[in-house]
């Protein structure tokens, strides 16, 4: 079994692949908080994981674990993963002291991307663009994560596109992030709220002003993030997920309407079809997960080819 | 002999490479304007070519050649080049009829970006961006041109920064472009004069507001088109060329202050070193015509092994 965790601020979404990439089984633990909290999760969730596959631990052979916030993927440490509480852990080390397998530890978005593009069948040029608290995007070039020279490929959520914009959490002005990213609307939004970004979509549809200012600014911050995509890597297909994408339709149908809008009003846009190449992760999709298991089953292969090869 | 001939909107730099790389002779003549007259100056840089490095046009093996605009780069097919006033044009075919040897067209910018890596010895993940007429760059991974999924990769000049900003010849508002494009400021500029953009750092100096308002909007230009291909495609290296950067150390200055203003503004934008990262392609480089003999002679390349292969 290869199994993948997807560790979130909230919950672990985990799952076990077979030996021809089938899930064999799929379960979710609440995540703790902290360096200890967090590595006792990860063990209770790769022992749920077994019990609900009816599997031993012993039949696990690779884990991968995605996880928000800037991980050393060499070296398999998290160094900064401010909604877990974690500001430097040897997370693969952890995990290896209980099962005596490779561990990898990924970016959990560009865990997401390697798993929505295989789960999309077609990962030879694509991007997945994660609209959560934060904003930033996984590219996947023939099958393989683009780290890009120094890791931050693919970190377009703090490229400002607006210099009279909102002040990001990273002290730029009118980063992509301030408009679209959950966190970023909802401290804009003020008025607090389980959902905020439901009330926004739903006041701005009854007339409150800063509801459809802020509303138009998501697909704004969309639309500025998919064409930075398109015109700087140039991926086939972006794929759209996040907390922000639970609004499903309703958020992809904004975005379609304000890339057209884009496409109609510049014949140069419009003949790259954005439009087109948008499509949204499902919800509850296992992509994030699944492409932790990826990432781990790769580093099993790549320690398997350093002992053979 | 390789030949690569760079056809610009004035003249075509035109360059042959020797068995070891070395360039064995380098010219420039002026370019005509319209289908015939440039495949006529084509022709005649390629007979000045060989007057000037000593050899008979029968010992050109390969040409490649760049040109600014719309390239179908597999049929060596010039689609849309305004400032020669070529609709479509079959390149490739008409230089053919006369050497009957491969022949490979590229957009400039991208024959320049292969040039400018092959110069700096290392190609491995860096991206040309030039600053002319209009902006767009070249992306060079592993000593390979980036095209992306449909070609566009790299075209970074239409990535809107402002959405407040001067309407772009594209018809968006606030494109890089239109911050630092050579066109774009020297028709916001307004007052005519050979040498807009050395007017407008002159007078920008001399207290002029508007000069000094364009000035500060060429050094934010070309700051984001730098953040903007570090945070998607994160390339190690930026080397920056074209008309604009005629002002050489002037302009690298403005852009590197203002570049580290940013860094010093936002923790992350600092983390990513950008100042560092940039260097001016050095005035009457060779990069282009470089690139572009580097392309032809791929195409003979590919050629032989298709039919060796």
């Amino acid at each position: 079994m290869r199994v993948g965790l997807d560790v979130g601020g909230t919950k672990i979404d985990a799952l076990a692949l077979g030996p021809d990439d089938e899930i064999v089984a799929r379960t979710r633990i609440p995540t703790g908080w902290g360096d200890h909290a967090v590595v006792t999760a990860v063990h209770d969730a790769i022992d749920a994981l077994a019990a609900e596959g009816g599997f031993a631990t012993a039949d696990v052979v690779s884990v991968g674990i995605g996880i928000p916030g800037l991980v050393d993927a060499e070296g398999g440490r998290v160094l900064h993963a401010v909604n877990l509480g974690v500001a430097d852990l040897d997370l693969a080390s952890a995990v290896r002291t209980r099962l005596l397998v490779p561990v990898a530890v990924e970016n959990d978005v560009k865990a997401a991307a390697l798993g929505a593009g295989s789960l999309r069948g077609d990962a030879h040029s694509m991007a997945y663009l994660n609209l959560g608290t934060g904003v930033a995007a996984g590219i996947v070039i023939d099958g393989r994560l683009w780290r890009g020279a120094r890791g931050t490929a693919g970190e377009i959520g703090h490229l400002s596109v607006d210099p009279g914009g909102r002040v990001c959490g990273c002290r730029q002005r009118g980063c992509i992030e301030t408009f679209c990213g959950g966190g970023a609307v909802a401290r804009a939004w003020g008025r607090g709220g389980a959902l905020p970004i439901l009330d926004i979509f739903d006041l701005a549809e009854a007339g409150d002003p800063l509801a459809a200012e802020l509303r138009a600014g998501i697909a704004y911050g969309a639309a500025s993030a998919v064409r930075c995509l398109v015109l700087s890597a140039d991926v086939e297909t972006v794929v759209i997920g996040g907390g922000v994408t639970a609004l499903g339709d309703r958020l992809l149908g904004d975005l379609v309407r304000r890339l057209r809008l884009e496409g109609e009003g510049s014949a140069f846009i419009g003949s790259l079809r954005l439009d087109e190449r948008i499509e949204l992760l499902p919800a509850g999709s296992p992509a994030a997960a699944l492409g932790a298991a990826l990432v781990g089953a790769a580093r099993m292969n790549a320690h398997e080819g350093a002992i053979h090869g």
